[in-house]
């Protein structure tokens, strides 16, 4: 019969097997990063094109579609190179339902850039098609993000997750404030969207800085240099300021888009150095994992376990079934150091373990929270367009409007919204 | 390049090995409830043998003894079956963990139950020493029914952990009540513990009943048997209501033993119903699964993936990154049957089975709410355990009086505990 030990050994290697996972969904989740990024571009310089009615603009968003098929393709060899084996669990399930979504946004490109060469879409409906494309990229990181194991692992994805949806609401701001430029007429409801995307990407990036390391939170502040920031906010002021009809200057559009893609380059830099170090942590954790797997061996080995135990299973004082977070347990004054040491008794490493795990659990609790409100807030959106036939833009609208009014924080009202609808569809148990 | 039909063929293969899981861990928690209950039976047969000072009730310990070595070999042998490979998750390595907890335990039986032949230990202790190996099998259980990936099957999960939990109440208020008659005396602290187990059970059956099939409720009530409930009823009242170091006929040691006994074998004939039908429940789900898969296969290997879609991902008046769960968006007049059909687009396909994903990713948060409320409870027991130097029991009582002050849940109160520990313990983010 297998001993306790080595359902110990079993455990660090669920726990190394989850972390090698992991830093392969790092790379994709990377991968995507760049290609939003240039996709992020592409929208914005196809705003300005189908603007100016195909005048202008040609060169550079023809340039950036060749760049954009490149980094596709690095895309996909990711997605391909998915141990599709060993991530066969439920998240496994909906990472790959997530990208084969988002296969058909890629495959249905080149016809979608047809349609815009040909003039046949407006510049909102460019737009659209863009966000929905790249809402699938982020759903995928998304995914990667809900599935980490590690807590520390799991905070940096979450950071990194709103850093990355947080500059995608910068990127629909340049689209957006592109369109109106080139347009060359103040238009309400644009300009009203306009000042809504400034305050997601606000709450966004609040999250990240929740969220991330110090090292992150000071490199993202001093990215942020005060002459392009200053530079934006008088053009936002001018767009969100004029009134409705009055006309744009349309020399300005030029000036906006090379204000917003200095802003999201600087952007760019950050993200790329949240994913080096979301990399550089697990693999960190990998080898410590791995070295406290060869202690574990090496007692097994020593055959230590056939041993009778030093402490009895019984008399122990500690019941790892209550275990503590560790902050917690110190105050208590209960716990000693972590991980395994070669003359601890096999009871010991076991509670030593649960105690670890619980933890882990724990941390790992509160940090799912924050993408927990992201889940509530789009289903409470889908119901409101289902129900009332909103845009998204509209329900999203609505769903602040009712915070607003009630004074209650955006989550609260998802929730509640939710819990209506499931009393109105007598939802069965 | 995979296509997305491929990833969505990897979605489903994905689903049908955490269902294969499922099934052997069904296994395993159905020989551990066997286990659970010839140890309850054990404890309260310990609790008669030690309160009658070894004067009775040898031979019927000793034949229950034999019983649980076998059992507990059978358990031991569900542990050797798990296929450790393809659990490899962040649940495996919880899973794992429990099991090398309990397995000390169970290694440390022997010389328990030499100390209770020996006399060395009193009721309480004795007690004590099989609620600790219970609730660390017990926790086996849990967290399989924290890893489920099927809403439904959870909710029969979490039905069966409470019905478990529930009956291991009902066996230490047997094995408590035992040691009170066998002892002859009143004792107020363990009259009063008596009652609170009685509570604690309630508690259980009522979750039980909020998740249960129709079925099992239904069986549960008809297993219920008066005459059994009326005899135990009247034994409880005596209990409970003795004037502290009046003195308790000895004689109905047997009598309530008898009672108890009854009850929790009729609870055990429930609580395999509930086995078989997670089960069933298993096997249906993964024939579907497998049937969904075999006509995906058959479009694939049609080649239909490399026709055009008939679809376009960026007309489709539907984003399923908005998904709703099916019985509201039914309401909203915007969803047709799930499943693959072989007539329908890829894109459709890939709709379909957001949908259905987002779905089951709402209903499972739901149905795992009730175990985190279970996970916080215990973390701020044992918080007071070590800040006030507590025993597990004054923890729960503690809470319970501050709820009931408080006129709030259990829960909520935890919860204001340990929110109350973050701060003063200055956790660090």
């Amino acid at each position: 019969m297998k001993s306790g030990l080595s359902f110990l050994i079993e455990a660090r290697r669920c726990e190394i097997a989850g972390l090698q996972q992991l830093a392969l969904t790092s790379a994709l989740v990377n991968a995507t990063g760049r290609l939003v990024h240039a996709l992020q571009r592409e929208r914005g310089l196809s705003n300005l094109y189908v603007g100016s009615q195909g005048r202008r603009w040609q060169t550079e968003r023809t340039g950036q579609i060749t760049q954009c098929e490149q980094l596709q393709a690095e895309v996909q060899a990711c997605f391909d190179q998915l141990d599709t084996q060993s991530l066969q669990t439920a998240n496994g399930a909906r990472l790959f339902s997530r990208i084969a979504y988002v296969l058909q946004g890629l495959d249905a490109l080149p016809r979608l850039r047809g349609r815009v060469a040909a003039g046949a879409l407006s510049a909102q409906q460019t737009t659209a098609a863009f966000v929905r494309l790249i809402n699938g990229l982020l759903a995928v990181v998304f995914e990667a993000a809900d599935s980490a194991p590690d807590p520390d692992i799991s905070r940096r994805l979450v950071a990194l997750f709103n850093f990355m949806q947080g500059k995608e609401f910068a990127g629909q701001e340049r689209a957006t404030g592109s369109g109106l430029f080139a347009s060359g007429l103040a238009d309400p409801d644009e300009q009203h969207h306009l000042l809504d995307l400034v305050e997601s990407q606000e709450r966004c990036l609040q999250v990240f800085t929740d969220f991330a390391s110090e090292t992150l939170r000071a490199e993202w502040q001093r990215s942020q240099r005060p002459e392009v920031l200053a530079g934006l906010e008088r053009l936002r002021r001018i767009l969100g300021t004029m009134p409705a009809g009055s006309a744009l200057d349309v020399n300005l559009s030029q000036t906006w888009f090379d204000a917003c893609t200095a802003r999201i380059d600087a952007m760019k830099a950050v993200e790329d150095a949240l994913a080096a170090e979301l990399l550089t942590l697990c693999t960190q954790r990998l080898d410590t994992t791995r070295r406290e797997l060869a202690t574990l061996e090496q007692v097994a080995a020593e055959q230590r376990d056939a041993l009778p135990d030093r402490a009895d299973f019984f008399d122990s004082r500690e019941d790892p079934l209550l275990a503590l977070p560790p902050s917690v347990a110190a105050a208590g004054g209960a716990v000693q150091a972590y991980g395994p040491q070669v003359d601890r008794s096999i009871l010991e490493l076991v509670q030593d373990q649960s105690r670890r795990l619980q933890h882990m659990s724990d941390e790992l609790d509160t940090v799912r929270a924050s993408l927990n409100e992201r889940k509530l807030i789009e289903r409470a959106k889908g119901l409101l367009m289902a129900h009332r036939h909103l845009s998204e833009e509209d329900a999203h609208k609505t769903l602040r409007q009712m915070a607003m009014n009630q004074n209650r924080r955006l989550v609260d009202v998802a929730d509640a919204v939710l819990a209506m609808a499931d009393v109105l569809s007598d939802r069965p148990r």
